[in-house]
């Protein structure tokens, strides 16, 4: 198993739908980088079904964001609203009409 | 069974992960505005059946935003760039610094 920064960006976004125990084990596998056997051992479970539980919830969590996109979506807002500020960050030292163009015409592709 | 707005809002959002007949029920009754009865007919089921399968996707619907919360965080993105939008239109005529710091912190407010 290769342990993937997508996962826990996707873990922070949509892990409230999975289920108690593999919340756990995302969180002891990928935030606090435990190894399967260490987590087996502290869940209680064998090493194979910690193993299960966090592939069951990578698919889930994949799963979530094909079907719903809101992540990719997010990441986009983000994007948009970094480069609002960086424009009007310039307008304080240098107006100029264009830059307000691009502001509205920036925050008007981020909304419906 | 009372028709929610809310209900077809959250739909639009988190609908993709309802099982499919949900999703037909959901449309039929919400968007369609089909009674129970043209349901149960449409989708060879019992009336009861289209009951239980609203009720359920409803629940299902308010689980997923009580979970996620992601329904409400768009709503204020949402709103936020309107204003962004509404201050950058008065800068178009009225050029003020204090807008120009409004946009920025109104940005930055919106992303983490």
């Amino acid at each position: 198993m290769e342990k993937n920064i997508e996962i826990s960006l996707l873990y922070d976004f949509y892990g409230q739908l999975l289920k108690e125990q593999q919340r756990q084990a995302v969180t002891l596998y990928y935030n606090d980088d435990l190894s399967l056997s260490e987590i087996a051992d502290q869940l209680g479970i064998t090493r194979q079904g910690v193993r299960d539980s966090i592939k069951r919830s990578e698919s889930a969590l994949y799963n979530f964001e094909d079907k719903l996109g809101l992540y990719k979506r997010f990441r986009e807002v983000e994007a948009g609203l970094y480069e609002i500020e960086t424009l009007a960050e310039k307008l304080k030292s240098d107006y100029d009409i264009k830059t307000v163009e691009k502001i509205i015409s920036t925050a008007k592709s981020l909304h419906e």
